[in-house]
Protein backbone atom coordinates (compact mmCIF):
# COMPACT_ATOMS: atom_id res chain seq x y z
CA UNK A 1 0.00 0.00 0.00
CA UNK A 2 3.06 2.32 0.23
CA UNK A 3 3.64 2.43 -3.93
CA UNK A 4 3.61 6.20 -3.98
CA UNK A 5 2.64 5.65 -7.95
CA UNK A 6 -0.46 3.62 -7.40
CA UNK A 7 -3.70 5.13 -6.88
CA UNK A 8 -7.55 4.60 -7.83
CA UNK A 9 -8.51 5.10 -10.92
CA UNK A 10 -11.10 7.63 -11.81
CA UNK A 11 -13.23 7.95 -14.55
CA UNK A 12 -10.86 10.44 -16.52
CA UNK A 13 -8.05 8.00 -16.13
CA UNK A 14 -10.53 5.83 -18.95
CA UNK A 15 -9.00 7.82 -21.75
CA UNK A 16 -5.60 6.50 -20.51
CA UNK A 17 -6.58 3.39 -19.59
CA UNK A 18 -8.41 2.51 -22.69
CA UNK A 19 -5.31 1.56 -25.17
CA UNK A 20 -3.83 -0.53 -23.05
CA UNK A 21 -6.82 -2.48 -22.50
CA UNK A 22 -7.60 -2.69 -26.04
CA UNK A 23 -3.93 -3.59 -27.04
CA UNK A 24 -4.32 -6.04 -24.68
CA UNK A 25 -7.24 -7.87 -25.54
CA UNK A 26 -6.29 -7.58 -29.14
CA UNK A 27 -2.61 -9.37 -28.62
CA UNK A 28 -4.69 -12.57 -27.88
CA UNK A 29 -2.68 -14.22 -25.25
CA UNK A 30 -3.76 -13.42 -22.27
CA UNK A 31 -7.94 -12.12 -22.04
CA UNK A 32 -10.59 -13.69 -22.95
CA UNK A 33 -12.61 -10.56 -23.68
CA UNK A 34 -15.01 -9.97 -27.23
CA UNK A 35 -11.82 -7.93 -28.83
CA UNK A 36 -14.92 -5.75 -30.95
CA UNK A 37 -16.12 -3.80 -27.29
CA UNK A 38 -16.60 -0.13 -27.66
CA UNK A 39 -14.25 1.74 -24.93
CA UNK A 40 -17.68 2.28 -22.90
CA UNK A 41 -18.35 -1.40 -22.56
CA UNK A 42 -14.86 -2.03 -21.81
CA UNK A 43 -14.62 0.49 -19.03
CA UNK A 44 -17.95 -1.63 -17.72
CA UNK A 45 -15.55 -4.47 -17.53
CA UNK A 46 -12.30 -3.10 -15.72
CA UNK A 47 -13.51 -0.08 -13.76
CA UNK A 48 -14.69 -2.08 -10.49
CA UNK A 49 -17.35 -1.02 -8.01
CA UNK A 50 -17.11 -1.61 -4.04
CA UNK A 51 -16.17 -3.35 -2.60
CA UNK A 52 -14.02 -4.05 -6.00
CA UNK A 53 -11.77 -1.53 -6.91
CA UNK A 54 -9.46 -0.52 -10.05
CA UNK A 55 -5.94 0.86 -9.39
CA UNK A 56 -3.57 2.51 -11.83
CA UNK A 57 0.27 2.87 -11.69
CA UNK A 58 1.02 6.55 -13.01
CA UNK A 59 5.03 8.11 -13.31
CA UNK A 60 5.41 11.31 -14.72
CA UNK A 61 2.21 11.81 -15.67
CA UNK A 62 1.82 8.26 -17.59
CA UNK A 63 -0.21 4.90 -16.41
CA UNK A 64 1.64 2.39 -17.46
CA UNK A 65 -0.69 -0.32 -15.84
CA UNK A 66 -3.64 -1.38 -14.20
CA UNK A 67 -5.06 -3.56 -12.16
CA UNK A 68 -8.66 -4.76 -10.57
CA UNK A 69 -9.36 -6.77 -7.71
CA UNK A 70 -11.45 -7.74 -4.76
CA UNK A 71 -13.83 -10.92 -3.73
CA UNK A 72 -13.50 -13.37 -6.07
CA UNK A 73 -17.19 -14.68 -5.22
CA UNK A 74 -19.82 -12.79 -2.91
CA UNK A 75 -20.98 -14.27 0.54
CA UNK A 76 -19.50 -17.47 1.87
CA UNK A 77 -16.92 -16.79 -0.34
CA UNK A 78 -15.83 -13.32 -0.15
CA UNK A 79 -13.25 -14.68 2.08
CA UNK A 80 -11.23 -15.02 -1.08
CA UNK A 81 -9.85 -12.03 -3.51
CA UNK A 82 -9.03 -12.19 -6.98
CA UNK A 83 -7.03 -9.71 -9.43
CA UNK A 84 -6.42 -9.02 -13.01
CA UNK A 85 -3.84 -6.97 -14.59
CA UNK A 86 -2.80 -4.93 -17.50
CA UNK A 87 0.83 -3.41 -18.34
CA UNK A 88 1.40 -0.80 -21.15
CA UNK A 89 2.88 -2.85 -23.85
CA UNK A 90 5.36 -0.04 -24.41
CA UNK A 91 6.63 -0.38 -20.51
CA UNK A 92 7.02 -4.01 -20.32
CA UNK A 93 10.33 -5.19 -18.69
CA UNK A 94 9.72 -2.62 -16.00
CA UNK A 95 8.45 -4.10 -13.31
CA UNK A 96 5.08 -2.33 -13.34
CA UNK A 97 3.42 -5.91 -13.29
CA UNK A 98 5.37 -6.51 -10.20
CA UNK A 99 4.83 -3.22 -7.94
CA UNK A 100 0.88 -4.26 -9.04
CA UNK A 101 0.93 -7.41 -7.61
CA UNK A 102 3.03 -6.76 -4.89
CA UNK A 103 -0.25 -3.63 -4.06
CA UNK A 104 -2.65 -6.01 -4.59
CA UNK A 105 -1.04 -8.52 -1.81
CA UNK A 106 -0.72 -6.16 0.64
CA UNK A 107 -4.14 -4.24 -0.28
CA UNK A 108 -5.93 -8.27 0.57
CA UNK A 109 -3.65 -9.17 3.13
CA UNK A 110 -4.72 -5.29 4.45
CA UNK A 111 -8.54 -6.09 4.39
CA UNK A 112 -7.98 -9.52 6.10
CA UNK A 113 -8.45 -11.86 3.26
CA UNK A 114 -7.85 -15.45 3.75
CA UNK A 115 -6.41 -15.64 0.15
CA UNK A 116 -5.76 -14.83 -3.28
CA UNK A 117 -7.42 -16.93 -6.25
CA UNK A 118 -5.91 -16.00 -10.06
CA UNK A 119 -9.10 -18.00 -12.11
CA UNK A 120 -7.50 -18.08 -15.50
CA UNK A 121 -4.07 -17.63 -15.94
CA UNK A 122 -3.01 -18.55 -19.68
CA UNK A 123 0.35 -20.86 -19.00
CA UNK A 124 2.26 -19.33 -22.13
CA UNK A 125 2.04 -16.09 -20.03
CA UNK A 126 5.26 -17.37 -19.06
CA UNK A 127 6.45 -13.91 -17.89
CA UNK A 128 2.67 -13.82 -15.14
CA UNK A 129 3.63 -17.12 -14.38
CA UNK A 130 6.92 -16.67 -13.15
CA UNK A 131 6.01 -13.68 -11.48
CA UNK A 132 3.28 -14.96 -9.29
CA UNK A 133 4.89 -17.67 -8.57
CA UNK A 134 7.68 -15.15 -7.30
CA UNK A 135 5.10 -13.67 -5.10
CA UNK A 136 4.19 -17.01 -3.69
CA UNK A 137 1.34 -18.05 -5.50
CA UNK A 138 1.13 -21.68 -6.54
CA UNK A 139 -0.65 -23.44 -8.86
CA UNK A 140 -3.55 -25.16 -8.00
CA UNK A 141 -4.55 -26.45 -11.55
CA UNK A 142 -4.46 -26.64 -15.08
CA UNK A 143 -7.96 -26.66 -17.03
CA UNK A 144 -6.56 -27.99 -20.33
CA UNK A 145 -6.56 -25.85 -23.93
CA UNK A 146 -9.19 -23.16 -21.93
CA UNK A 147 -8.00 -20.32 -23.76
CA UNK A 148 -7.85 -20.36 -27.44
CA UNK A 149 -4.55 -18.23 -28.08
CA UNK A 150 -3.32 -16.64 -30.97
CA UNK A 151 -0.04 -17.48 -31.28
CA UNK A 152 -0.12 -21.21 -29.69
CA UNK A 153 -3.77 -21.98 -30.16
CA UNK A 154 -5.65 -24.35 -27.22
CA UNK A 155 -3.16 -23.83 -24.12
CA UNK A 156 -4.18 -24.22 -20.60
CA UNK A 157 -5.29 -22.01 -17.46
CA UNK A 158 -3.97 -22.30 -14.56
CA UNK A 159 -5.55 -21.71 -11.45
CA UNK A 160 -2.97 -19.77 -8.84
CA UNK A 161 -3.83 -19.33 -5.18
CA UNK A 162 -1.81 -17.29 -2.44
CA UNK A 163 -2.73 -18.78 0.74
CA UNK A 164 -2.62 -15.00 3.17
CA UNK A 165 -3.29 -16.82 6.17
CA UNK A 166 0.22 -18.45 6.36
CA UNK A 167 1.38 -15.19 6.31
CA UNK A 168 -0.42 -13.98 9.06
CA UNK A 169 0.41 -16.16 11.64
CA UNK A 170 3.87 -16.42 10.16
CA UNK B 1 -31.13 -34.23 -25.08
CA UNK B 2 -34.14 -36.74 -25.01
CA UNK B 3 -35.15 -36.64 -21.50
CA UNK B 4 -38.78 -35.93 -22.13
CA UNK B 5 -39.31 -34.22 -18.19
CA UNK B 6 -36.46 -31.91 -19.13
CA UNK B 7 -36.93 -28.56 -21.13
CA UNK B 8 -36.34 -24.86 -21.39
CA UNK B 9 -37.37 -22.88 -18.03
CA UNK B 10 -39.83 -19.98 -18.33
CA UNK B 11 -40.20 -16.71 -16.56
CA UNK B 12 -43.43 -18.31 -15.20
CA UNK B 13 -41.81 -21.22 -13.88
CA UNK B 14 -39.90 -18.85 -11.24
CA UNK B 15 -42.56 -18.83 -8.69
CA UNK B 16 -41.80 -23.13 -8.17
CA UNK B 17 -38.26 -22.70 -8.84
CA UNK B 18 -37.68 -19.81 -6.16
CA UNK B 19 -38.05 -22.01 -3.41
CA UNK B 20 -35.45 -24.42 -4.68
CA UNK B 21 -33.46 -21.87 -4.61
CA UNK B 22 -34.18 -19.94 -1.79
CA UNK B 23 -33.58 -23.20 0.50
CA UNK B 24 -30.38 -24.90 -1.43
CA UNK B 25 -28.95 -21.15 -0.81
CA UNK B 26 -29.97 -21.50 3.11
CA UNK B 27 -28.63 -24.64 3.81
CA UNK B 28 -25.29 -23.01 3.32
CA UNK B 29 -23.51 -25.82 2.01
CA UNK B 30 -23.38 -25.41 -1.87
CA UNK B 31 -23.91 -21.82 -3.18
CA UNK B 32 -22.02 -18.63 -1.95
CA UNK B 33 -24.77 -16.85 -3.00
CA UNK B 34 -26.04 -14.07 -0.84
CA UNK B 35 -28.95 -15.42 1.65
CA UNK B 36 -31.11 -12.16 1.60
CA UNK B 37 -31.63 -11.97 -2.16
CA UNK B 38 -34.92 -11.30 -3.52
CA UNK B 39 -36.77 -13.24 -5.86
CA UNK B 40 -36.48 -11.28 -8.68
CA UNK B 41 -32.22 -10.77 -7.76
CA UNK B 42 -32.28 -14.70 -7.75
CA UNK B 43 -34.26 -14.98 -11.17
CA UNK B 44 -31.40 -12.33 -12.27
CA UNK B 45 -28.89 -14.56 -11.38
CA UNK B 46 -30.48 -18.13 -12.14
CA UNK B 47 -32.14 -17.83 -15.53
CA UNK B 48 -29.38 -17.35 -17.93
CA UNK B 49 -29.90 -15.53 -21.37
CA UNK B 50 -28.12 -16.74 -24.53
CA UNK B 51 -25.82 -18.31 -25.45
CA UNK B 52 -26.62 -19.44 -21.97
CA UNK B 53 -29.75 -21.18 -20.95
CA UNK B 54 -31.20 -22.78 -17.87
CA UNK B 55 -33.40 -25.97 -17.73
CA UNK B 56 -36.09 -27.55 -15.80
CA UNK B 57 -36.41 -31.04 -14.81
CA UNK B 58 -40.43 -31.50 -14.36
CA UNK B 59 -42.61 -34.36 -13.70
CA UNK B 60 -46.52 -34.70 -12.56
CA UNK B 61 -46.44 -30.58 -13.03
CA UNK B 62 -43.54 -30.92 -10.43
CA UNK B 63 -40.41 -29.31 -10.91
CA UNK B 64 -37.68 -31.48 -9.03
CA UNK B 65 -34.77 -29.28 -10.45
CA UNK B 66 -33.15 -27.40 -12.54
CA UNK B 67 -29.37 -26.49 -14.11
CA UNK B 68 -28.53 -23.39 -15.86
CA UNK B 69 -25.61 -23.81 -18.52
CA UNK B 70 -23.14 -22.04 -20.92
CA UNK B 71 -19.73 -20.66 -21.87
CA UNK B 72 -17.79 -20.59 -18.65
CA UNK B 73 -15.98 -17.48 -20.19
CA UNK B 74 -16.73 -15.17 -23.43
CA UNK B 75 -14.58 -14.53 -26.27
CA UNK B 76 -11.40 -16.96 -26.48
CA UNK B 77 -12.49 -19.37 -23.54
CA UNK B 78 -16.19 -19.92 -25.34
CA UNK B 79 -15.18 -23.08 -26.67
CA UNK B 80 -15.69 -24.81 -22.82
CA UNK B 81 -19.03 -24.93 -21.11
CA UNK B 82 -20.04 -24.31 -17.37
CA UNK B 83 -23.21 -25.45 -15.18
CA UNK B 84 -24.49 -25.63 -12.37
CA UNK B 85 -27.17 -27.17 -10.44
CA UNK B 86 -30.23 -27.57 -7.35
CA UNK B 87 -32.48 -29.93 -6.80
CA UNK B 88 -35.30 -30.13 -4.46
CA UNK B 89 -34.44 -30.94 -1.07
CA UNK B 90 -37.85 -33.22 -0.97
CA UNK B 91 -36.58 -34.78 -4.42
CA UNK B 92 -32.77 -35.79 -3.32
CA UNK B 93 -31.75 -39.41 -4.27
CA UNK B 94 -34.21 -40.08 -7.46
CA UNK B 95 -31.59 -39.34 -9.90
CA UNK B 96 -32.56 -35.83 -10.23
CA UNK B 97 -29.18 -34.55 -10.47
CA UNK B 98 -27.93 -36.99 -12.14
CA UNK B 99 -30.47 -36.90 -14.91
CA UNK B 100 -29.93 -33.27 -15.26
CA UNK B 101 -26.13 -33.67 -15.60
CA UNK B 102 -26.32 -36.24 -18.11
CA UNK B 103 -28.74 -33.71 -20.54
CA UNK B 104 -25.87 -30.81 -19.72
CA UNK B 105 -23.31 -33.19 -20.89
CA UNK B 106 -24.86 -34.23 -24.15
CA UNK B 107 -25.95 -30.59 -24.79
CA UNK B 108 -21.92 -29.27 -24.67
CA UNK B 109 -21.25 -32.01 -26.62
CA UNK B 110 -23.93 -31.42 -29.30
CA UNK B 111 -23.50 -27.54 -29.09
CA UNK B 112 -19.78 -28.62 -29.81
CA UNK B 113 -17.74 -27.58 -26.84
CA UNK B 114 -14.53 -28.84 -26.16
CA UNK B 115 -14.85 -29.65 -22.39
CA UNK B 116 -16.99 -28.58 -19.30
CA UNK B 117 -15.33 -26.93 -16.53
CA UNK B 118 -17.29 -26.49 -13.10
CA UNK B 119 -15.24 -24.00 -11.00
CA UNK B 120 -16.37 -24.65 -7.36
CA UNK B 121 -17.54 -27.43 -6.44
CA UNK B 122 -17.43 -27.40 -2.55
CA UNK B 123 -15.20 -30.92 -1.56
CA UNK B 124 -17.92 -31.58 1.33
CA UNK B 125 -20.95 -31.96 -1.24
CA UNK B 126 -19.35 -35.71 -1.73
CA UNK B 127 -22.48 -36.63 -3.52
CA UNK B 128 -22.36 -33.98 -6.06
CA UNK B 129 -18.36 -34.91 -6.71
CA UNK B 130 -19.11 -38.51 -6.93
CA UNK B 131 -21.63 -38.15 -9.31
CA UNK B 132 -19.56 -35.69 -11.46
CA UNK B 133 -17.05 -38.25 -11.22
CA UNK B 134 -19.25 -40.87 -12.71
CA UNK B 135 -20.05 -38.70 -15.75
CA UNK B 136 -16.26 -38.50 -16.28
CA UNK B 137 -15.08 -35.17 -14.52
CA UNK B 138 -11.68 -35.23 -12.92
CA UNK B 139 -10.98 -32.87 -10.12
CA UNK B 140 -8.41 -30.48 -11.83
CA UNK B 141 -7.39 -28.86 -8.09
CA UNK B 142 -8.76 -28.18 -5.32
CA UNK B 143 -8.71 -24.23 -4.23
CA UNK B 144 -8.23 -24.68 -0.16
CA UNK B 145 -11.04 -23.17 2.09
CA UNK B 146 -12.47 -21.47 -0.45
CA UNK B 147 -15.79 -21.50 1.11
CA UNK B 148 -17.55 -21.13 4.03
CA UNK B 149 -19.88 -23.83 4.85
CA UNK B 150 -22.19 -23.95 7.66
CA UNK B 151 -21.67 -26.71 9.01
CA UNK B 152 -17.79 -27.95 7.75
CA UNK B 153 -16.74 -24.46 8.19
CA UNK B 154 -13.71 -23.53 5.62
CA UNK B 155 -13.74 -26.64 2.96
CA UNK B 156 -12.15 -26.45 -0.20
CA UNK B 157 -13.59 -25.64 -3.42
CA UNK B 158 -12.70 -28.22 -6.68
CA UNK B 159 -12.77 -27.01 -10.31
CA UNK B 160 -13.62 -30.46 -12.03
CA UNK B 161 -13.55 -30.62 -15.83
CA UNK B 162 -14.85 -32.85 -18.07
CA UNK B 163 -13.30 -33.38 -21.61
CA UNK B 164 -15.58 -33.55 -24.56
CA UNK B 165 -12.98 -34.03 -27.58
CA UNK B 166 -11.97 -37.55 -25.81
CA UNK B 167 -15.58 -38.49 -26.23
CA UNK B 168 -15.95 -37.28 -30.00
CA UNK B 169 -12.42 -38.66 -31.04
CA UNK B 170 -13.72 -42.28 -29.81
Amino acid sequence: MTDPAIRTATADDWSAMWPIFRDTVAAGETYPYPEDLTPEQASALWMERPPGLTVVLEEDGRILGTAKLGPNRPARGDHVGTASFMVDPGARGRGVGRRLGEWVVAWHCQAGFRGIQFNAVVETNTAAVALWKALGFVIVGTVPGAFRSHTHGYVGLHVMYLDLTQVVSA
